[in-house]
């Protein structure tokens, strides 16, 4: 049953190849495959759908893409585990975030430098370009796999004081707040995909051109000085970010009256 | 001056190409490299940092992965247009969003039908597997390109009602509160990265390997009841979200005050 409003726009059915794919990303999505699971050959996939093989081929590629299947070299497809999600409905660590969740945070601390601020980090510190900066490159581990690379500017004063810091073990969240006495107010975040450059490719174990989650964070103190600069780029494969959001009407009540007596 | 905490973790110093990418990175944020401007030759580049020609490459390559330069066959290397993007502060359908920030928002419709729900839309929407839901497939134009593919479904008389709306110009969430009288509430969003797939390398223009921004998104109506199911699919080098996050401290305070002590 087939309906298009205008005849502007061209109407398309679903194509076999995208039935096979809803049909099995389902059958995956509520356990039916599941995780770590070697899914039936082509060979079953086909005979199943009463398809060719390209088609089912078609369908498994796109659910690779999508990161819910993997392929083992001479073993067959596999079904990945669920990815892991943060809720952010407040500010928080990703330690914070996740131990309680249940999981294991560790961080590779791959290096602790002073560094001359670029134009982009002066810009977002509200610092002078070319003025001392904490530069700290990290690897978040989930239960001992990596799962997203973190770069942090912090200015040069605040940023010495977490030289000494257990940085392996705690959040620098944590760290300002109860070490520091630096009370954290909110954060500015843009969140886009990117594909893994090469220190992606090296500190997350991950192939080239996999896709990558990057996450620009400025957290402010509470009283609104920024403090704290990040680039997060978290696996695409592995990570999710999850959140609530309300409809709010300030102000248009009045709009949608008009529309609706127009 | 390197500084490590610790002595588990290996201290590496940042490599060339890494500090050159940065530095044309922070120009290209700044505008010294305008958007649609050639960049200087890998020949000029290497004389620039007094570096290989692979260190320029791969500096270049990372830059084009993460959307910020592309290339032109036999033209040389370019600068990207910077991104769209998207506040979203409250749930707002995309061209309410983005029509506030001057841009022109319309869609194209690809097909709006009946089909049965499967066990992900029927689970979502609190349904039974197999009942009829409207099953729509848009692609949003801003400013007259393709950004994102969504594909939305909806109750069976919720959805009906939106046939003969007008959904080349209009938001659904507007159809669904000024034509249908449906007041919204909240949304549940999730967010990752994929690659992408067989339909949005058609809808969208982007190349086979392109990251994409997946949004998962169910929204409720005023009551709570969830009315709306939506996959969001961005193109990873044309947009981002962005949003403000604040640091609640219920329940925190007696935690952080137990840390300081002990």
């Amino acid at each position: 049953m087939l309906k298009a409003a205008g005849n502007l726009v061209p109407v398309t059915s679903v194509p076999l190849y995208a039935q096979i794919k809803e049909n099995l990303r389902a059958r995956i999505l509520d356990g039916t495959y599941a995780p770590h699971s070697q899914m039936p050959s082509e060979h079953e996939l086909c005979a199943m759908f009463g398809v060719s093989r390209i088609t089912v081929r078609q369908a498994l590629g796109d659910l690779q893409k999508e990161g819910l299947l993997f392929k083992l070299h001479g073993k067959g497809t596999f079904v990945s585990k669920p990815k892991a999600f943060q809720n952010i409905s407040s500010l928080q660590g990703f330690a914070e975030a996740m131990s309680s969740m249940g999981y294991e945070i560790v961080n590779q601390l791959r290096s602790f430098r002073n560094v001359s601020a670029n134009r982009q980090v002066a810009d977002r510190l509200r610092i002078e370009e070319g003025a001392p900066v904490i530069e700290i490159h990290r690897v978040r581990l989930l239960n001992r796999e990596p799962i997203s690379l973190e770069l942090t500017w912090l200015p040069e004063a605040l940023g010495q004081r977490l030289a000494n810091a257990d940085l392996v073990a705690r959040d620098i969240f944590l760290i300002l707040e109860n070490d520091c006495g630096v009370p954290l107010g909110h954060a500015d975040i843009a969140i886009d995909a990117i594909l893994a450059d090469d220190e992606m490719v090296d500190a997350l174990r991950v192939e080239e051109g996999s896709p990558a989650l990057r996450i620009d964070r400025l957290t402010h103190d509470a009283n609104g000085t920024p403090i704290d600069y990040e680039h997060l780029y978290f696996r695409g494969d592995a990570f999710q970010y999850r959140f609530r959001i309300d409809r709010e009407k300030q102000g248009k009540g009045a709009t949608s009256q008009a529309t609706r007596k127009a």
